[in-house]
Parts: structure tokens; C-alpha cells; sequence
């Protein structure tokens, strides 16, 4: 039986990957009236005189919303807030496996921009943090901007900020292998959704020399026309050189390419006309734009995918769980840049120099160290710039 | 210590009443793998072409929100979302020990009745029911009746409806005791706000023989002028006999007093003055309306009240558990008037003819009994009715 027949079989057998389960004991009438009336009335006055004190005597201090509108769900697309709620589900379950976090699971039953930015920042006060998950390009842009404003605690969409932070942990590396100066290089990023402009702008904020995308229509440039508000926000900034023309064209003499875009489509010449040393990236997930071996073949010299099981897995799950558990420590009231970047530097940081090596440029989805250092760089980061509560 | 600075310290040990627990392992790679990407995503494509699918392979069918905008809670009034946090976890730890259900807690910030309406409608995909808490009188009734319009899930409000039904199973049994039959009887409800509301209109749909309400302006009578719309609906269909006044002037000759209101405002001279054999009923918690002890003295025949630990405790927990845990086992799309009128006959009926006395005339909240006859009650009639989708 293949993976997706296992799992779907395993998910009618879990009925449900996550529950709830008490930290306060229920088992006589004197337990009830602690719990619950009458007892309970007085932790309700003590935070309606002090609001700061519903994370001590509530769970809100551990709990994280994870919201999809359901449009584009994993590579799926738009395949609503049902159809969506296993992959909500599965995350939670990752908050709580990696990082202890209680994670719950909301599938927000409209598309429309303003009402999910009013209903998101109407029942944030019931969480100490926001992941946004799976909603799609360019909407998801504005929704995370303007819920940011709006709500006194963090709020990150994973899709963009994880995805960029676990991508800047494995270029340090990379770039470590092959001993370039992250200032020289210029990186292409294929697909320019969610994660490929989010990606962009985080590369070009831990110091990259030049970026440039393609979207379905080949080159992002400025003096091109884009729909897509995103799309002419990138010409603006990435693209130094005003490269124009196919994927192929602007990968000719890149250092990196990443992709976040679609199966297959880097062909082994393409790979070939990179610079020196090329760093391929190729996250498509499952089926990757070039596969492991092939890029190899043509002369990667160092190769990550998503894929499970071979050598750098570039996996979100090496981000978000600690990103959240950092944050909610310090009771953050946002996520900044400073607190990415100093995520994706702790991450890199836990691949030793002695160990360092093109098979070996980030730690596996696994590594128990993972999100005790990332939680740390976090809520550090967060005290040090003065958004800590905590 | 008393029992609300022990709540209090307690409040501040657990940190938290509820946490969240995996039900499926993620212990290697291929946990991770059938857990999450890339496996989930066959359980995704298995829901949306069958959106029912969704209650077989999430946690949907044992999920339900306790939902409310911080307006009513508990006796405090409206004090805020974040203040009524700890009120409705004890609500999810209740959900959790008595009915093994997964409640999750969403505290709203907003009062607008529209916008709470479109909130809770758009988060309605994520769960199993909706069990509304804790929101003030009148907006309560228009947010429950438009939420069960347009919710394909049970709506309850639970303030209403958990009263009105724990209310009523205490009446058949303690008309038992007295030997009066239903129809002749006229109950006086002290108390108009939403559970007076409820119980005025379930008792009657029991076959109640008139019911009189009281609120703070004195009897509600048709002919009257209101500008609490449900006291205007409230004057059309109670009060037969048009009787006026205040809350002395209705009880005389009454058959059963009971109280949703103030504590002490009922007079011993008030429960002498009430037909023979009176059934008293004060439910304000933690002080009743008249003590369990004055209320014999001054010759009730049947006595019950909100307090833990005396006879004939009338509290909701017998109720809500039950009445959830049918409705998702049945997956029921609403819960009906005639799976209330269920839930309150299986409840009294717990109560043997042969233990049947006037201090017991309702079982006690940790009766491991109630859960499984009120569910199974409830679940039987819906199936009955034609609202079940199991």
C-alpha cells in the first residue's frame, strides 16, 4: 500500500488526530466547585481588574489558532474548509509534539479578505498566538499585514515566514559548503506565491547579494505589468540586473536556485548553466522541480528538497514549532524580522563546522535540539527589541 | 481558605484547565509522513469530494466550541472576553469528564449581534456543535434562533436551554412527590432574562398549565408595555388569568415557584401564601432567592436549589454532557424541542419511583448514569425525527 492509502486508512482509524484532556482534576462535588461555579468566578475578576492575568490563569499562554480559509491547501488548491481540516488537524499535532504547544484548528467558512481579517482579530483573544496556514497568494498577504495591526499577539503566516526561515537556515549552511559570500550571490526563486515572495524578501534581509523570481510568466523585472499587487512590489526590489525571459534565462550564472513552484520543471542543462558550485533547492513538495540525483548529476553541489528521508530535508516543521514556542514565552506581542532572522541563524547554528558538509547543512525534522534553540534565539530576540511581556 | 481564594490559587497551579493530547503518534519519519504532508493530503481530497467525510477522518464529530461574548458571566455581568476565559474552559473540562467530548473555548470581542452571527456561522465548519455561553438577554434569543438558521450543526445556548431542561426534569419528579398533575398547575419563574425566558416556554411545551413571569418590574401580563421584545412575546402566550403586580402578589396560590434572579428575595411569608404543598425552586447560585432551609420552614413540599452538596441539586451538568454527546453520536443538524423534552424525561426518569422522595427528586451531578441516559434519549429522537446523519 502506498503512503496516501496508509494515511488515509490511519486517519479512519485515529478518528481525529487530536483531544483534549484535563489539567484540573474533576472527580467530587469540591473538585467541581473549584473548577467550575462557584470557585471559578473569582480567576473572572481577577483578570476583568488586571486583562494581563488571563494568561497566567487560563491556558491562553499556550494556545495557538491555526487558520485556513481553506484555498490553497498544501499543493491542492482551493479545496474548502472541510477538505482542509485534516491538514489543520496534523498541524496541531505538531504543535504539540514538538513544542508542547495546544494548538487548535479553525477552517474559516468564507474567501472574502475583510471578513476573515475582522473574524480572526474578534476571536484572538481567546489565544496567545495566530498561524495562518494555507490561504492563498495574494490574499494572504494583506489578511497577515492587517491582522498584525490589529491583534496584540503574534500572528505568522507559515506558509511565507516558516518556509523563509527554514530556507535562510540551509542557505547560511550551504553557502558555508561552498564558500561563497551570501553579499555576491544571486539567488532565483522559482514560484512566486506565498512562500516564493516571502522568500525573497527574507533572503534579501539576512544580506543576499540580488534576488530574482519567476512566476508562471517567467521574470519578475521592474517595467513589467503585474495583476498581482505582490508581483510589482517584487520588481521593485529584487532583480538588480532587470533580467528578463525564461526560467532557464535567469538561471544562467545563479548561485542558488530555490523552488516553491511545480514538479519537474528544472531540466538538468538548466542546472548546468549556474554558476560555480550551484546551490539547488528544490522544495516542491511531494515531487520536487529537479530531483535529488538529477541535480546532482549536473553538478549541484549541494541539494535540499521537502523530501522525507534523504539528506537535508528542508521541512517547516524545523521552524514553526519553535518560532511559536519562543514567542509565546516572552508573551510576544508580535513576530518581527529580527525574531525570524534570528531563528534561521540559531537553526543553522546547530549544524556543527566539524559536521558541516553538502549532505549535512540542517538538522533533520527530528533533532531534539531544534526547538529549544530556535525557541531561545526567539524570545530572546523578543526581549532584547522590548515586545516581550514576559 | 474559602472556596473562591482556593479556586483562585488553584487557577493560578493549573495554569490552564485543558490541554491538547495526540491521538496519533508522531514518533518517526513515517509518522510524520502519514500524519502529515505528503500523506494528509489523501484524507483532504477523500473530504472534499464528500464533504460528510469530514466527520470520519478529523475530530469534527466530537468537537464542540463553547462560544460567548463575555456579556452574561456567571452573576458578574458583562465583564469580557478575556475575564470569561476561565468560565468557559471549566465548560471544556465539563464537555471533556462527563462526555468524553473535546470542547474548545472562543471568547469573542465583540457585542454586535450581527457580527457574532456571521463569526460563529464562518468557525461552524471546524466543529460538531455550537454551544453558546454566557450572552445576555435579549441579544441571546436572536443570536441562538439566527445561528440555528444558518448552522447545518447544533446550536445550543446552553444558559437557556440546560436550565430550562434540568428545570423540567426536576418538576415532573417533584410533581411526583406532590401529587399534582401538570396541567392544573401554575408555576411563577422570578427572573426573565434568558434562562427565565426558556424555562417559561419549555414548561409549557411540558404541558405546564400557565405560567406567570416575574421580572424586576413585576408580573409580565399581556396588555403590559415592554420594550424587552422577548417580555413582549413572553405576555402573549403566559399569564392566563392576566394577573398583575409583584413577585408576592403572583405567588399566592401558585403550585411552584421557580428562580433565575436576585438572592433573598423571596419571604417566607411569600412560599405560605402559594397553594398547598408548594414546590420551591430557587436556583440563583451561589445564594438562592429564598435558603433550602427557610423555604421548609415555612412549609415547602419539595425543595431545590443551585447549591453543591445539599439535596436536589438542579444544575445544568446533569444536562449539557448528555445532550451534546446524543446530538454528535446521532450527528444530528440542530437539537430540537423534542430532544429537550427527551433529555428532561430520561433525566427524571433516573430517579426510581421506589427512591423517589422529596429531597430526591433529581439525581446528583457525579451520577456516572446521567450522561449515557440523556445521550442515548437524545440520540434516539433525533434518528426518530429524521435530523440524525448517523
Amino acid at each position: 500500500m502506498d503512503i496516501l492509502e496508509k494515511s488515509l486508512k490511519k486517519h479512519y482509524e485515529w478518528a481525529g488526530k487530536m483531544e483534549t484532556k484535563l489539567r484540573a482534576p474533576i472527580d467530587s462535588l469540591d473538585d467541581l466547585a473549584l473548577c467550575y461555579t462557584p470557585g471559578v468566578s473569582r480567576a473572572c475578576l481577577e483578570i476583568a481588574s488586571d486583562k494581563s492575568k488571563v494568561y497566567d490563569l487560563t491556558r491562553r499562554h499556550n494556545i495557538v489558532a491555526v487558520i485556513t480559509d481553506g484555498t490553497a491547501v498544501l499543493g491542492l488548491g482551493d479545496i474548502g474548509p472541510e477538505a482542509a481540516m485534516p491538514v489543520m488537524e496534523g498541524k496541531c499535532a505538531l504543535f504539540k509534539k514538538f513544542a508542547d504547544i495546544d494548538a487548535t484548528a479553525v477552517c474559516l467558512d468564507t474567501k472574502d479578505t475583510d471578513e476573515i481579517v475582522n473574524i480572526v482579530a474578534a476571536i484572538s483573544k481567546s489565544y496567545g498566538g495566530i498561524n495562518l496556514e494555507d490561504i492563498s497568494a495574494p490574499r494572504c498577504f494583506e489578511i497577515e499585514r492587517r491582522l498584525k495591526e490589529k491583534c496584540d499577539i503574534p500572528v505568522f503566516h507559515d506558509d511565507q515566514h516558516g518556509t523563509a526561515i527554514v530556507s535562510g537556515a540551509a542557505l547560511i549552511n550551504a553557502l558555508k559548503v561552498v564558500g561563497k559570500d551570501i553579499k555576491n550571490i544571486r539567488v532565483v526563486i522559482s514560484g512566486a506565491g506565498a512562500a516564493g515572495v516571502a522568500i525573497a524578501k527574507f533572503f534579501l534581509s539576512l544580506g543576499v547579494g540580488d534576488v530574482v523570481c519567476a512566476g508562471r510568466a517567467g521574470a519578475i523585472c521592474e517595467g513589467g505589468t503585474y495583476t498581482n499587487p505582490a508581483h510589482a512590489e517584487l520588481a521593485t526590489f529584487t532583480n538588480k540586473d532587470k533580467l528578463k525571459g525564461s526560467l532557464a534565462d535567469i538561471m544562467r550564472g545563479a548561485d542558488v536556485f530555490l523552488g516553491v513552484s511545480a514538479p519537474g520543471i528544472v531540466k538538468p542543462e538548466m542546472v548546468k548553466s549556474m554558476a560555480k558550485k550551484p546551490i539547488v533547492l528544490p522544495l516542491a513538495n511531494p515531487v520536487p522541480e529537479i530531483t535529488r540525483e538529477e541535480a546532482i548529476e549536473a553538478g549541484a553541489a549541494v541539494v535540499g528538497t521537502g523530501a522525507s528521508g534523504k539528506p537535508n530535508q528542508i521541512n517547516n516543521v524545523l521552524v514553526f514549532p519553535g518560532i511559536f514556542r519562543g514567542a509565546l514565552d516572552a508573551r510576544a506581542t508580535d513576530i518581527t524580522e529580527g525574531m525570524k532572522k534570528a531563528a534561521a541563524k540559531a537553526l543553522a547554528a546547530l549544524v556543527d563546522d566539524s559536521e558541516l558538509c553538502p549532505d549535512y547543512i540542517i538538522p533533520t525534522p527530528l533533532d531534539p535540539r531544534v526547538v529549544k534553540a530556535v525557541a531561545k534565539a526567539v524570545k530572546d530576540e523578543a526581549v532584547k527589541s522590548g515586545i516581550a511581556r514576559k
